[in-house]
């Protein structure tokens, strides 16, 4: 029976990520494996960019410093090292099947969908990665 | 940390079905739970009823039959006990759904998607299952 080796955890950074990180870190120990958590930052120019000339970099520089921040504590509640933290800018789906295929997870764990606001945009991301996937998916229903 | 109590796992009677039982009773091992099989049969009058004038209960009596036999035989090889073997005739995402809530299912195992002919359509269902599902899914990646 085939156990899996590395697992991946994406977080939406929002409270409910907990429940996805405790799923992650509890399939983990029980195959005994590795868990990395990653974080994909959408730029902000792919929203509002073009129309409004603004610059933004600072912003993104706070976004990208506030999850590293965030990735960093879940990693002392959750045991995964800093170098098994990645926050990544671009697209959810794409960054996270790349990471997937280019680091070798076999299952990536993700929030299902919620109820509002950024969890809608969790479920189609959750959708996104289940298609184009090359390794399994569990999606964790957030209560 | 929450446990899975109750584990579906939702096949289509292909080769691949294998994949999708063996994760999910590698799961119910690991976390000590039961594990339940479930195939959904669709009703031919979907596909062909209507248009040609055909009786087709013979056809789908073969099919839930048929249906029937394969779950028994991957009961014994996953040790699946024929009261939690379930053939149901309906729509796979429905019926999935109504299945896992009234029976208070916390995980359902199904394959994520293939390369051609059934499993598109396994994939599909896949996300038809994630998108209105109360538990979590394992999308399940078919090699």
């Amino acid at each position: 029976m085939t156990e899996y080796k590395k697992i991946l955890a994406a977080i939406d950074l929002t409270e409910e990520s907990d429940q996805v990180i405790e799923r992650a870190r509890s399939l983990a120990n029980l195959y005994n494996c590795s868990l990395d958590i990653v974080h994909v930052i959408e730029p902000l120019g792919y929203a509002y960019g073009g129309d409004i000339p603004m610059d933004l970099t600072e912003v993104q520089q706070q976004l990208e410093d506030h999850a590293k921040h965030y990735l960093v504590e879940a990693g002392k509640t959750y045991q995964v090292a800093v170098d098994q933290q990645h926050v990544i800018i671009g697209r959810p789906e794409t960054e996270i099947h790349r990471l997937s295929e280019d680091s070798n997870f076999d299952l990536v764990v993700v929030g299902s969908h919620g109820r509002h606001g950024i969890q809608l945009l969790l479920g189609s991301t959750a959708n996104g990665i289940l298609h184009g996937a090359k390794c399994d998916v569990l999606a964790v229903r957030i209560h």
